[in-house]
């Protein structure tokens, strides 16, 4: 993990950011084709610009790929290209090399919203803490597939192919949302970045929090891999009537924003596939 | 290798640039310090954007590090920060992950030239085939290296620390360029692609060909590792006044370019490190 934003924001509005994927770390070939690695590769980069409120512009991938895997480079082309048409961040260019396991690396750039990007430091006490969709599937379906069990069925294509919330990422900008985050690793570890880089803690309302396919509270905290987006925005009803406006469907407010030291202690809980 | 140019060109002049160096394929720990690969990986980005005629703006680094090597990570920014402030490119965010080995993906963003991003494709007959310096040095380098003997000292460091020709691109761009590429996988190799892109053929001047240190015309032709530019221009003698009047090294003349068919027969020699 990188220091700081999910993206970086440049002067005249550009945001530029990346992520690697690594075989046998941030995802097993036993349950996901390279289509779907291909996929997940851009999907991760484009929630990173979800999370700033920005709209993608355009993407490159360089992959290392390990010898003697016929078919493999079709495949994982493939589904970054598919991946690239369906959430409109066009792939232009890349590099590729070889190397002992599976390595996609993507990086993106997008456009900052008019409002400005929308960083991890902006919560203020006071504003609202909202989740754009529910937590925790993703964990309960990778559980399922470690022991051998059949995962539910829309947890498990989320977990393959995760939808990166730009619409609702640019909603929130739009509606006043002062801090935000993907929430790849977990809400408990989403809160604590949010927390720190904002210098405030929260007060979560655990009921509120809605839960995926199976999912108890401890999952949303602590299971990684959703892309939903987590964001503070000082008045509720602005959210509400801006995703409301958006088509989009309404996030749930699980929570507020309160002076640093005064929160809930969040659980040392988190989804680490990266080392430090 | 991808298809087309060093950089992608996207509509508004930002161009966009990825390339990935893997341990035991692109460098080698045993001559090269981790610091020389940080900047290396920076380096040979930034030529990319040299290769069109633009200026660097910013770059993300998504770096693999191999389990248990102490100090790796830290003697590795430390190489991509020092590119990255000496070559005029902010490193502006990035990943990490493990890999069984050390591999480090840099993507780059940049200004295209006034005049617009001189593309692989545009070289026409009559044209003048340039190179901005000597060629071959690195590749003598090298095999000093791997055989055991004391490289030049000035074209080691080169190999080390290959310094991009982001000016001599400009100057270039500016005194009319039609064709541009970088010379990293050797003379020849270039010379296919931008003849393949420009559907032409070239005379090629060996004995106008300027050397490296002990190098001869073969390793011109085949060594890698270089980051001079090669491109072409219809006006000479715009070329010579104008890299003058940016204080830069007068680039040699090195052929011409003829229709396609009828030029010479190039020696299907190259630096390969990539695999398809």
């Amino acid at each position: 993990m990188w220091i700081g934003d999910d993206a970086a924001a440049l002067a005249g509005g550009t945001l530029f950011a990346t992520d690697i994927l690594v075989e046998g770390v941030h995802f097993d070939l036993a349950w996901a084709s390279p289509q779907d690695v291909g996929w997940k590769a851009v999907a991760v980069n484009v929630s990173d610009l979800a999370a700033m409120g920005g709209t993608p512009r355009a993407a490159v991938a360089a992959v290392a790929l390990p010898p003697k895997r016929h078919g493999l480079a079709d495949a994982l082309l493939e589904g970054l290209a598919d991946a690239a048409a369906q959430l409109g961040c066009p792939l232009v260019g890349g590099d590729t090399s070889q190397a002992a396991e599976l390595v996609v690396s993507v990086a993106v750039i997008g456009d900052a919203p008019p409002s400005g990007p929308v960083l991890r430091s902006g919560a203020r006490p006071h504003d609202v803490l909202f989740v754009t969709g529910a937590l925790g599937g993703a964990a309960v379906a990778l559980r399922a597939l470690r022991s051998g069990d059949a995962p539910d069925a829309g947890a498990f294509e989320r977990l393959r192919r995760p939808w990166p919330q730009v619409d609702a990422g640019r909603a929130a900008a739009a509606a006043g949302a002062t801090a935000m985050i993907d929430i790849s690793d977990g809400l408990a570890s989403e809160l604590r970045h949010l927390c720190a880089e904002s210098a405030v803690g929260v007060i979560v309302d655990e009921a509120g929090i809605p839960l995926g396919p199976g999912a108890g509270i401890e999952d949303a905290f602590g299971g990684g891999d959703e892309y939903e987006l987590l964001f503070t925005a000082p008045d509720r009803v602005a959210v509400v009537d801006g995703f409301r406006a958006a088509g989009l469907p309404e996030p749930a407010a699980i929570g507020e924003v309160v002076p640093e030291g005064s929160g809930h202690v969040l659980p040392d809980i988190g989804w680490e596939h990266d080392v430090p």
